[in-house]
């Protein structure tokens, strides 16, 4: 094991001023975030322009050059459903900290991702998904089996470059199957597998005050079961303490009485 | 399973005011303490009046009446070294909100108090611990075994009235253990056991403002594992928060937006 990533979710087209920058390419705006997310702890961040059809290869290129080139060529996880724009981010992406991720690819209409990643030599997020939302672990086990066979048969690493994402399901609505996805944790960190994946989609629709006591409660949970990274909002100060906390639990990272500081 | 049972752990002997107030019979420091402690959501207070030799049944039986009169029977764990404090400390108490529970019998040379709990339809905190900490999962299963068995000789209903602890470490010079503790709480989570421990002991010597982050990953890492109890300071606000969130993932409470409140 290893400290756990953290893939800062702050720069996303889902953020109007991100979005109006993005498409000016300001670059201000985005540098800004992109700072106070990797000062707040964020491993990679996440590149999320969008579909952005017709100009993404454009936008992705400009992205990754801006970020890695303000930040000591920072890691990346470059999201959009537009290939073509991935590969373009990948054409000049510095690998000096770290693979480039694609995010993502499912078990259903974006399983040729896969087959991007590992041409690209990336590391890619798989979601154990189909067209719906699995119903249950059995069915989450089957789309990680697709994804596994679908990497393996591209030639990649699937311990090490295949990241699997079990869907983080929202409480209000979904409140008893919570267990069922930590428990899939467990059963993908027990097959040696990587995971990740978008941690606040569980305290959707709850009052602003209570997401990041949620979000820290999930994520202990998760880490607990073996999750080796997250999609996150850095910037919450409560849920970076609880990572760097779970990780001196876990004896990832070696406690000192400043380990919340660094 | 059932909600989360916390154990509140601040009226203590080892507080020189608490002290001070159980030698001079001074209601008023013991009842603002359990008020504090209730009102923040503790479920049974423990009364720790130290050994207390030669006075300790008398002081068990006026701690037990004073805080059961004033708080609507609330239910308590008599904490003492001294047996026969806790016989009379039960031989006054109501069990109208809970059994009594015994703090603590150990497999060594408290492994008596099992029978005293027998003997009094009480709960018994079970350490999982010899003379000195165990080494490791094997010794402590060990310890485990020792006390069930003296449990069942005595015909306890040892799921239900056998509460076991694992003995949280200092993470301050026993940081790799860690992982130990909490997978033996799934283990005995795996035999049905219930489960309960002094979560603080795990922060120990470290700075004032690190504890409750720190004990709040751990009790939810422990709450993953299924732990189903344990001893706390119920006015640590962000201890407190977590383990009612802990309690939402697992299902065992009904999530509303005013979780946090009740």
């Amino acid at each position: 094991m290893a400290k756990f990533i953290t893939i800062g979710e702050r720069l996303s087209t889902t953020a109007p001023a991100v979005n109006k920058a993005f498409l000016a390419r300001d670059p201000e705006p985005i540098l800004a975030r992109a700072k106070q997310q990797l000062e707040a702890g964020a491993t990679y961040l996440d590149v999320n322009i969008g579909p952005a059809e017709g100009y993404g290869e454009d936008l992705m290129k400009w992205a990754v050059q801006l970020l890695q080139s303000n930040f000591d060529n920072v890691p990346l996880a470059l999201d959009t459903s537009n290939k073509a724009a991935i590969e373009a981010g990948i054409s000049v992406y510095n690998r000096a900290k770290g693979k480039p991720i694609v995010n993502s690819a499912d078990a259903a209409g974006r399983i040729e991702n896969i087959d991007l990643a590992a041409a690209n030599d990336a590391i890619v997020i798989a979601l154990c998904n189909g067209e719906g939302i699995a119903a249950d672990n059995d069915e989450r086990m089957g789309y990680c089996q697709m994804l596994l066979e679908r990497g393996m048969e591209h030639g990649m690493d699937v311990n090490e470059d295949m990241w699997f994402d079990p869907l983080f399901l929202v409480i209000k609505g979904m409140q008893d199957k919570q267990m069922d996805v930590l428990n899939f944790i467990g059963d993908l960190t027990d097959m040696g597998l990587k995971t990740t994946g978008g941690l606040s989609n569980n305290s959707n629709g709850m009052p602003k005050h209570i997401r990041p006591i949620m979000d820290s409660a999930m994520v202990a949970m998760a880490m607990m079961k073996g999750m080796t990274s997250a999609i996150v909002n850095p910037n919450d100060l409560r849920l970076m303490e609880t990572i760097k906390s779970c990780d001196i639990i876990r004896n990832e990272t070696l406690y000192a009485d400043s380990y919340l500081e660094i």
